[in-house]
Protein backbone atom coordinates (compact mmCIF):
# COMPACT_ATOMS: atom_id res chain seq x y z
CA UNK A 1 0.00 0.00 0.00
CA UNK A 2 1.61 3.51 -1.23
CA UNK A 3 0.47 6.66 0.09
CA UNK A 4 0.84 9.88 -1.73
CA UNK A 5 0.42 12.73 0.42
CA UNK A 6 1.75 16.17 1.78
CA UNK A 7 2.26 16.56 4.95
CA UNK A 8 0.14 19.81 5.27
CA UNK A 9 -2.93 18.74 3.16
CA UNK A 10 -5.60 18.57 5.43
CA UNK A 11 -7.31 15.66 3.51
CA UNK A 12 -3.90 13.78 3.69
CA UNK A 13 -4.71 14.04 7.83
CA UNK A 14 -7.76 12.52 7.73
CA UNK A 15 -6.33 9.04 5.80
CA UNK A 16 -3.22 9.01 7.79
CA UNK A 17 -5.52 8.81 10.74
CA UNK A 18 -7.65 5.83 9.27
CA UNK A 19 -4.54 4.16 8.79
CA UNK A 20 -3.53 4.66 11.73
CA UNK A 21 -6.20 3.79 13.78
CA UNK A 22 -6.83 0.55 11.97
CA UNK A 23 -3.07 -0.31 12.32
CA UNK A 24 -2.48 -0.19 8.76
CA UNK A 25 0.65 0.48 7.50
CA UNK A 26 1.44 1.91 4.45
CA UNK A 27 4.74 0.49 2.88
CA UNK A 28 5.62 3.70 1.25
CA UNK A 29 4.40 7.07 1.70
CA UNK A 30 5.31 9.64 -0.74
CA UNK A 31 5.38 13.22 -0.81
CA UNK A 32 4.05 15.82 -2.96
CA UNK A 33 4.98 18.63 -2.43
CA UNK A 34 1.80 21.03 -3.33
CA UNK A 35 3.77 24.54 -2.55
CA UNK A 36 5.99 23.00 -5.98
CA UNK A 37 3.02 21.99 -7.64
CA UNK A 38 4.29 18.57 -8.21
CA UNK A 39 0.30 17.05 -7.86
CA UNK A 40 0.28 18.97 -11.62
CA UNK A 41 2.83 17.11 -12.91
CA UNK A 42 2.27 14.14 -15.40
CA UNK A 43 3.74 11.97 -13.11
CA UNK A 44 1.11 12.32 -10.63
CA UNK A 45 -1.38 12.65 -12.92
CA UNK A 46 -1.09 9.23 -13.85
CA UNK A 47 -1.78 8.26 -10.59
CA UNK A 48 -4.53 11.04 -9.83
CA UNK A 49 -5.86 12.43 -12.41
CA UNK A 50 -7.41 15.10 -10.66
CA UNK A 51 -4.18 15.97 -9.34
CA UNK A 52 -5.19 16.16 -5.86
CA UNK A 53 -4.51 14.44 -2.51
CA UNK A 54 -4.40 11.73 -1.27
CA UNK A 55 -4.37 9.07 -3.26
CA UNK A 56 -4.11 5.64 -2.32
CA UNK A 57 -2.26 2.79 -4.12
CA UNK A 58 -3.17 -1.10 -3.18
CA UNK A 59 -0.83 -4.04 -3.68
CA UNK A 60 -4.08 -5.12 -6.06
CA UNK A 61 -2.36 -3.26 -9.08
CA UNK A 62 -5.36 -1.51 -9.44
CA UNK A 63 -5.59 2.37 -9.94
CA UNK A 64 -5.24 4.53 -6.97
CA UNK A 65 -8.09 5.08 -4.58
CA UNK A 66 -8.99 8.81 -4.28
CA UNK A 67 -10.74 11.62 -2.45
CA UNK A 68 -9.89 11.00 1.31
CA UNK A 69 -13.53 10.43 2.30
CA UNK A 70 -13.94 7.41 -0.25
CA UNK A 71 -10.60 5.95 1.08
CA UNK A 72 -11.27 6.40 4.16
CA UNK A 73 -14.93 4.52 3.40
CA UNK A 74 -13.24 2.07 2.08
CA UNK A 75 -10.54 1.11 4.52
CA UNK A 76 -13.25 0.63 6.82
CA UNK A 77 -15.54 -1.62 4.77
CA UNK A 78 -11.69 -3.63 4.20
CA UNK A 79 -10.46 -2.86 7.61
CA UNK A 80 -13.72 -2.38 9.96
CA UNK A 81 -12.31 -2.70 13.05
CA UNK A 82 -12.40 -0.25 15.02
CA UNK A 83 -15.43 0.97 12.99
CA UNK A 84 -16.13 4.87 12.16
CA UNK A 85 -19.10 4.67 10.99
CA UNK A 86 -22.27 3.58 13.87
CA UNK A 87 -23.86 1.13 13.53
CA UNK A 88 -27.02 2.65 12.58
CA UNK A 89 -28.01 4.01 9.35
CA UNK A 90 -29.53 6.97 10.59
CA UNK A 91 -26.17 7.28 12.87
CA UNK A 92 -23.91 7.04 9.86
CA UNK A 93 -26.18 9.63 7.70
CA UNK A 94 -24.87 11.77 10.26
CA UNK A 95 -21.37 11.38 10.77
CA UNK A 96 -21.18 11.32 6.89
CA UNK A 97 -22.95 14.55 7.06
CA UNK A 98 -20.60 16.18 9.48
CA UNK A 99 -17.65 14.90 7.92
CA UNK A 100 -18.86 16.48 4.37
CA UNK A 101 -19.24 20.07 6.70
CA UNK A 102 -15.63 19.90 6.22
CA UNK A 103 -14.41 18.06 3.79
CA UNK A 104 -16.92 19.25 1.16
CA UNK A 105 -18.19 22.49 1.94
CA UNK A 106 -14.80 24.03 4.16
CA UNK A 107 -11.99 22.73 3.14
CA UNK A 108 -12.17 22.74 -1.04
CA UNK A 109 -12.31 26.73 -0.35
CA UNK A 110 -8.41 26.93 0.81
CA UNK A 111 -6.68 24.26 -1.24
CA UNK A 112 -3.69 25.11 -3.22
CA UNK A 113 -5.88 25.45 -6.87
CA UNK A 114 -8.18 28.16 -5.11
CA UNK A 115 -5.32 29.97 -3.30
CA UNK A 116 -3.27 29.90 -6.97
CA UNK A 117 -6.78 31.71 -8.38
CA UNK A 118 -7.36 34.04 -5.57
CA UNK A 119 -3.61 35.57 -5.92
CA UNK A 120 -3.30 34.92 -9.64
CA UNK A 121 -6.55 35.85 -11.23
CA UNK A 122 -8.03 38.01 -8.80
CA UNK A 123 -4.92 39.71 -7.77
CA UNK A 124 -5.80 39.77 -4.14
CA UNK A 125 -3.12 40.79 -2.06
CA UNK A 126 -1.73 38.31 0.98
CA UNK A 127 -3.99 39.82 3.86
CA UNK A 128 -7.54 39.34 1.66
CA UNK A 129 -6.52 35.80 1.01
CA UNK A 130 -5.50 35.57 4.69
CA UNK A 131 -9.43 36.58 5.48
CA UNK A 132 -10.15 34.15 2.98
CA UNK A 133 -8.67 30.85 4.11
CA UNK A 134 -9.58 31.71 8.06
CA UNK A 135 -12.69 33.07 7.22
CA UNK A 136 -14.39 29.82 5.09
CA UNK A 137 -11.61 26.84 7.15
CA UNK A 138 -14.20 29.12 10.55
CA UNK A 139 -17.63 28.88 8.59
CA UNK A 140 -16.99 25.29 8.01
CA UNK A 141 -16.50 24.97 11.81
CA UNK A 142 -19.60 26.76 13.30
CA UNK A 143 -21.56 25.07 10.77
CA UNK A 144 -20.06 21.82 12.58
CA UNK A 145 -20.55 23.46 15.66
CA UNK A 146 -24.13 24.15 14.89
CA UNK A 147 -24.59 20.34 14.75
CA UNK A 148 -22.46 19.45 17.55
CA UNK A 149 -23.50 21.79 20.54
CA UNK A 150 -26.48 20.49 22.67
CA UNK A 151 -26.88 17.58 20.57
CA UNK A 152 -28.52 14.26 22.10
CA UNK A 153 -25.63 12.60 20.10
CA UNK A 154 -22.53 14.06 20.86
CA UNK A 155 -20.39 12.45 23.14
CA UNK A 156 -16.74 12.59 24.23
CA UNK A 157 -16.56 12.82 19.40
CA UNK A 158 -18.77 13.96 17.59
CA UNK A 159 -20.93 10.92 17.70
CA UNK A 160 -21.03 8.92 20.81
CA UNK A 161 -17.97 8.19 22.51
CA UNK A 162 -15.96 6.44 19.84
CA UNK A 163 -14.16 7.97 16.89
CA UNK A 164 -15.52 8.11 13.82
CA UNK A 165 -14.62 9.91 10.37
CA UNK A 166 -16.77 12.49 11.51
CA UNK A 167 -13.50 13.13 14.15
CA UNK A 168 -10.85 12.68 11.85
CA UNK A 169 -12.71 15.53 9.39
CA UNK A 170 -12.99 17.54 12.32
CA UNK A 171 -9.81 17.34 13.12
CA UNK A 172 -7.92 18.12 10.09
CA UNK A 173 -9.96 21.01 9.95
CA UNK A 174 -8.96 22.36 13.58
CA UNK A 175 -5.95 22.15 12.47
CA UNK A 176 -6.39 24.13 9.58
CA UNK A 177 -7.98 26.73 11.67
CA UNK A 178 -4.60 26.68 13.39
CA UNK A 179 -2.49 27.36 10.48
CA UNK A 180 -5.31 30.04 9.19
CA UNK A 181 -5.47 31.59 12.62
CA UNK A 182 -9.17 31.69 12.78
CA UNK A 183 -10.65 32.58 15.86
CA UNK A 184 -12.36 29.48 17.15
CA UNK A 185 -13.99 30.50 20.33
CA UNK A 186 -17.23 30.49 19.04
CA UNK A 187 -17.13 27.00 18.60
CA UNK A 188 -16.29 25.39 21.93
CA UNK A 189 -18.06 21.47 20.98
CA UNK A 190 -15.65 21.80 18.07
CA UNK A 191 -12.22 22.29 20.08
CA UNK A 192 -13.76 20.54 23.14
CA UNK A 193 -13.46 17.05 21.02
CA UNK A 194 -10.25 18.43 19.10
CA UNK A 195 -8.49 18.17 22.76
CA UNK A 196 -9.87 14.76 22.96
CA UNK A 197 -8.92 13.40 19.54
CA UNK A 198 -5.40 14.90 20.03
CA UNK A 199 -5.31 12.62 23.12
CA UNK A 200 -5.17 9.82 21.17
CA UNK A 201 -1.60 9.03 19.63
CA UNK A 202 -3.35 7.93 16.13
CA UNK A 203 -4.49 11.39 15.66
CA UNK A 204 -1.32 12.87 17.10
CA UNK A 205 0.92 11.17 15.07
CA UNK A 206 -0.75 12.21 12.14
CA UNK A 207 -0.10 15.95 12.97
CA UNK A 208 1.65 17.67 9.71
CA UNK A 209 4.60 18.72 11.88
CA UNK A 210 5.26 15.48 13.11
CA UNK A 211 5.64 13.91 9.07
CA UNK A 212 8.98 13.12 7.49
CA UNK A 213 8.52 15.74 5.05
CA UNK A 214 7.61 18.67 7.33
CA UNK A 215 10.22 21.69 7.18
CA UNK A 216 12.19 21.51 10.41
CA UNK A 217 10.92 25.03 11.45
CA UNK A 218 7.93 25.83 9.62
CA UNK A 219 6.16 29.04 9.17
CA UNK A 220 3.28 26.98 7.59
CA UNK B 1 -40.91 12.51 4.52
CA UNK B 2 -40.48 16.47 3.78
CA UNK B 3 -37.97 17.87 1.36
CA UNK B 4 -36.14 21.15 2.14
CA UNK B 5 -34.95 22.10 -1.47
CA UNK B 6 -35.02 24.80 -3.94
CA UNK B 7 -35.86 24.56 -7.70
CA UNK B 8 -32.13 25.40 -9.00
CA UNK B 9 -29.71 23.88 -5.47
CA UNK B 10 -27.83 21.63 -7.26
CA UNK B 11 -27.45 19.96 -4.24
CA UNK B 12 -30.84 19.29 -4.01
CA UNK B 13 -31.19 17.71 -8.13
CA UNK B 14 -28.93 14.40 -6.89
CA UNK B 15 -31.53 13.98 -3.40
CA UNK B 16 -34.63 14.69 -6.19
CA UNK B 17 -33.40 12.49 -8.76
CA UNK B 18 -32.27 9.69 -5.93
CA UNK B 19 -36.20 9.60 -4.02
CA UNK B 20 -37.09 9.80 -7.95
CA UNK B 21 -35.32 5.85 -8.66
CA UNK B 22 -35.64 4.36 -5.87
CA UNK B 23 -39.61 5.63 -5.86
CA UNK B 24 -39.99 7.39 -2.55
CA UNK B 25 -42.25 10.38 -2.73
CA UNK B 26 -41.97 13.23 -0.48
CA UNK B 27 -44.82 14.12 1.15
CA UNK B 28 -43.95 17.37 1.32
CA UNK B 29 -41.78 19.73 -0.91
CA UNK B 30 -40.58 23.14 1.23
CA UNK B 31 -39.34 25.61 -1.12
CA UNK B 32 -36.58 27.51 0.96
CA UNK B 33 -35.47 30.16 -1.67
CA UNK B 34 -31.99 30.54 -1.54
CA UNK B 35 -31.92 34.08 -3.69
CA UNK B 36 -33.83 35.57 -1.41
CA UNK B 37 -31.93 33.85 1.57
CA UNK B 38 -34.36 32.66 3.46
CA UNK B 39 -32.07 29.50 4.06
CA UNK B 40 -30.11 31.78 7.03
CA UNK B 41 -33.50 32.38 8.59
CA UNK B 42 -34.03 31.16 12.24
CA UNK B 43 -36.83 28.85 11.05
CA UNK B 44 -34.58 26.92 8.73
CA UNK B 45 -32.05 27.14 10.88
CA UNK B 46 -33.89 24.84 13.76
CA UNK B 47 -34.37 22.19 10.28
CA UNK B 48 -30.54 22.84 9.50
CA UNK B 49 -28.13 24.40 12.04
CA UNK B 50 -25.97 24.67 8.67
CA UNK B 51 -28.54 27.03 6.54
CA UNK B 52 -27.95 24.94 3.54
CA UNK B 53 -29.98 22.74 1.10
CA UNK B 54 -30.95 20.14 0.79
CA UNK B 55 -32.46 18.83 4.54
CA UNK B 56 -34.70 15.72 4.77
CA UNK B 57 -36.91 15.31 7.46
CA UNK B 58 -38.03 11.53 7.87
CA UNK B 59 -41.38 10.40 9.61
CA UNK B 60 -39.56 8.91 12.66
CA UNK B 61 -39.58 12.74 14.65
CA UNK B 62 -35.43 12.75 14.37
CA UNK B 63 -33.77 15.66 13.27
CA UNK B 64 -33.71 16.52 9.50
CA UNK B 65 -30.80 14.64 7.32
CA UNK B 66 -28.37 17.09 6.12
CA UNK B 67 -25.75 17.16 3.32
CA UNK B 68 -26.76 15.37 -0.19
CA UNK B 69 -24.33 12.77 -0.30
CA UNK B 70 -25.12 11.64 3.34
CA UNK B 71 -28.43 11.81 2.51
CA UNK B 72 -28.27 9.81 -0.49
CA UNK B 73 -26.47 7.08 1.31
CA UNK B 74 -29.27 6.79 3.83
CA UNK B 75 -31.63 6.32 1.05
CA UNK B 76 -29.66 3.66 -0.63
CA UNK B 77 -29.31 1.93 2.96
CA UNK B 78 -32.82 1.77 3.93
CA UNK B 79 -34.46 1.28 0.63
CA UNK B 80 -31.67 -0.77 -1.40
CA UNK B 81 -33.56 -1.02 -5.05
CA UNK B 82 -32.09 -0.23 -7.07
CA UNK B 83 -29.00 0.56 -5.62
CA UNK B 84 -26.89 3.14 -6.32
CA UNK B 85 -23.58 2.22 -5.29
CA UNK B 86 -21.82 -0.87 -6.67
CA UNK B 87 -21.75 -4.57 -5.20
CA UNK B 88 -17.34 -4.12 -4.34
CA UNK B 89 -15.33 -2.18 -2.17
CA UNK B 90 -13.23 -0.81 -4.96
CA UNK B 91 -16.08 -0.04 -6.88
CA UNK B 92 -18.04 1.83 -4.04
CA UNK B 93 -14.66 3.60 -3.73
CA UNK B 94 -14.64 4.66 -7.13
CA UNK B 95 -18.07 5.79 -6.95
CA UNK B 96 -17.96 8.07 -4.19
CA UNK B 97 -14.50 9.43 -5.20
CA UNK B 98 -16.23 10.29 -8.44
CA UNK B 99 -19.15 11.94 -6.72
CA UNK B 100 -17.24 13.82 -4.00
CA UNK B 101 -15.24 15.60 -7.66
CA UNK B 102 -18.47 17.39 -8.19
CA UNK B 103 -19.84 17.86 -4.76
CA UNK B 104 -17.11 18.21 -2.44
CA UNK B 105 -14.42 19.72 -4.61
CA UNK B 106 -16.68 21.73 -7.48
CA UNK B 107 -20.11 22.69 -6.09
CA UNK B 108 -19.00 24.10 -2.83
CA UNK B 109 -17.30 26.84 -4.62
CA UNK B 110 -20.43 28.05 -6.10
CA UNK B 111 -22.91 28.57 -3.72
CA UNK B 112 -24.67 31.33 -2.39
CA UNK B 113 -22.75 32.23 0.57
CA UNK B 114 -19.98 31.79 -1.26
CA UNK B 115 -20.79 34.36 -4.49
CA UNK B 116 -22.08 36.85 -1.62
CA UNK B 117 -18.68 37.21 -0.46
CA UNK B 118 -17.38 37.35 -3.58
CA UNK B 119 -19.49 40.15 -4.36
CA UNK B 120 -19.91 41.92 -0.73
CA UNK B 121 -16.47 41.10 0.44
CA UNK B 122 -13.51 41.22 -2.48
CA UNK B 123 -16.15 43.53 -4.50
CA UNK B 124 -16.03 41.57 -7.80
CA UNK B 125 -17.75 42.98 -10.58
CA UNK B 126 -20.61 40.41 -12.64
CA UNK B 127 -18.20 39.23 -15.10
CA UNK B 128 -15.44 38.27 -12.67
CA UNK B 129 -17.94 36.43 -10.86
CA UNK B 130 -19.27 34.65 -13.72
CA UNK B 131 -15.35 34.09 -14.36
CA UNK B 132 -15.31 32.44 -11.49
CA UNK B 133 -18.62 30.29 -11.59
CA UNK B 134 -17.88 28.80 -15.04
CA UNK B 135 -14.03 28.44 -13.92
CA UNK B 136 -14.68 26.11 -11.08
CA UNK B 137 -17.80 24.21 -12.33
CA UNK B 138 -15.85 23.03 -15.64
CA UNK B 139 -12.47 22.29 -13.17
CA UNK B 140 -14.40 19.12 -11.36
CA UNK B 141 -16.05 18.33 -14.41
CA UNK B 142 -12.59 17.80 -16.44
CA UNK B 143 -11.24 16.20 -13.32
CA UNK B 144 -14.59 14.00 -13.40
CA UNK B 145 -13.40 13.41 -17.69
CA UNK B 146 -9.95 12.41 -16.30
CA UNK B 147 -11.38 9.79 -14.18
CA UNK B 148 -13.95 8.69 -16.73
CA UNK B 149 -12.80 8.53 -20.21
CA UNK B 150 -10.96 5.66 -21.55
CA UNK B 151 -11.42 4.17 -17.87
CA UNK B 152 -12.37 -0.05 -18.23
CA UNK B 153 -15.01 0.71 -15.51
CA UNK B 154 -16.53 3.66 -17.26
CA UNK B 155 -19.75 2.50 -19.34
CA UNK B 156 -22.77 4.19 -20.36
CA UNK B 157 -22.98 5.90 -16.94
CA UNK B 158 -20.31 6.46 -14.68
CA UNK B 159 -19.88 3.21 -13.24
CA UNK B 160 -20.28 0.39 -15.61
CA UNK B 161 -24.47 0.57 -17.12
CA UNK B 162 -26.19 1.13 -14.17
CA UNK B 163 -27.04 4.64 -12.83
CA UNK B 164 -24.58 5.11 -9.43
CA UNK B 165 -24.44 8.25 -7.14
CA UNK B 166 -22.00 9.11 -9.12
CA UNK B 167 -24.33 10.10 -12.25
CA UNK B 168 -26.36 12.30 -9.76
CA UNK B 169 -23.14 14.22 -9.05
CA UNK B 170 -22.32 14.56 -12.81
CA UNK B 171 -25.87 15.72 -14.03
CA UNK B 172 -25.87 18.45 -11.49
CA UNK B 173 -22.24 19.38 -11.83
CA UNK B 174 -23.51 19.63 -15.87
CA UNK B 175 -26.53 21.77 -14.86
CA UNK B 176 -24.62 24.21 -12.91
CA UNK B 177 -22.30 23.85 -16.09
CA UNK B 178 -25.11 25.08 -18.45
CA UNK B 179 -26.35 27.54 -15.96
CA UNK B 180 -23.18 29.21 -16.08
CA UNK B 181 -22.37 29.05 -19.61
CA UNK B 182 -19.04 26.64 -18.77
CA UNK B 183 -17.03 25.44 -22.30
CA UNK B 184 -17.78 21.35 -21.70
CA UNK B 185 -16.50 20.36 -25.18
CA UNK B 186 -13.33 19.27 -23.22
CA UNK B 187 -15.73 16.43 -21.55
CA UNK B 188 -16.63 14.33 -23.88
CA UNK B 189 -16.89 11.61 -21.62
CA UNK B 190 -19.09 13.52 -19.46
CA UNK B 191 -21.24 14.94 -21.51
CA UNK B 192 -21.90 11.39 -23.19
CA UNK B 193 -22.77 10.17 -19.64
CA UNK B 194 -24.92 13.21 -19.15
CA UNK B 195 -26.94 12.94 -22.47
CA UNK B 196 -27.59 9.00 -21.13
CA UNK B 197 -28.95 10.38 -17.60
CA UNK B 198 -31.34 13.13 -19.06
CA UNK B 199 -33.26 10.13 -20.97
CA UNK B 200 -34.47 8.49 -18.30
CA UNK B 201 -37.61 10.67 -16.41
CA UNK B 202 -36.07 10.26 -12.61
CA UNK B 203 -33.46 12.91 -13.72
CA UNK B 204 -35.62 14.53 -16.70
CA UNK B 205 -38.08 15.16 -13.91
CA UNK B 206 -35.82 16.35 -11.08
CA UNK B 207 -34.24 19.36 -13.77
CA UNK B 208 -34.68 22.61 -11.52
CA UNK B 209 -36.87 23.94 -14.53
CA UNK B 210 -39.43 21.52 -14.09
CA UNK B 211 -39.79 22.40 -10.39
CA UNK B 212 -42.73 24.29 -8.80
CA UNK B 213 -40.91 26.51 -7.44
CA UNK B 214 -39.08 27.19 -10.43
CA UNK B 215 -39.25 30.92 -12.17
CA UNK B 216 -41.52 30.81 -15.57
CA UNK B 217 -39.55 32.45 -17.69
CA UNK B 218 -35.99 32.41 -15.95
CA UNK B 219 -32.80 33.70 -16.27
CA UNK B 220 -31.43 31.19 -13.89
Amino acid sequence: MKLYGFWRSLATIRVRVALNLKGIAADEQVSVNLLKGEQHEAAFRQVNPQGALPALVLDDGGPALFQSLAIIEYLDETHPRPPLLPQDARGRARVRGLSLIAAADGHPLIVPRVRHYLEHELKLDEAARNRWLAHWTGEALLAMEGHLGGHADTGRYCHGDSVTMADLCLASQVIGAQFFKTDTARMPTVMRIFAECMKLPAFDTAHPLKQADAPQSSSH
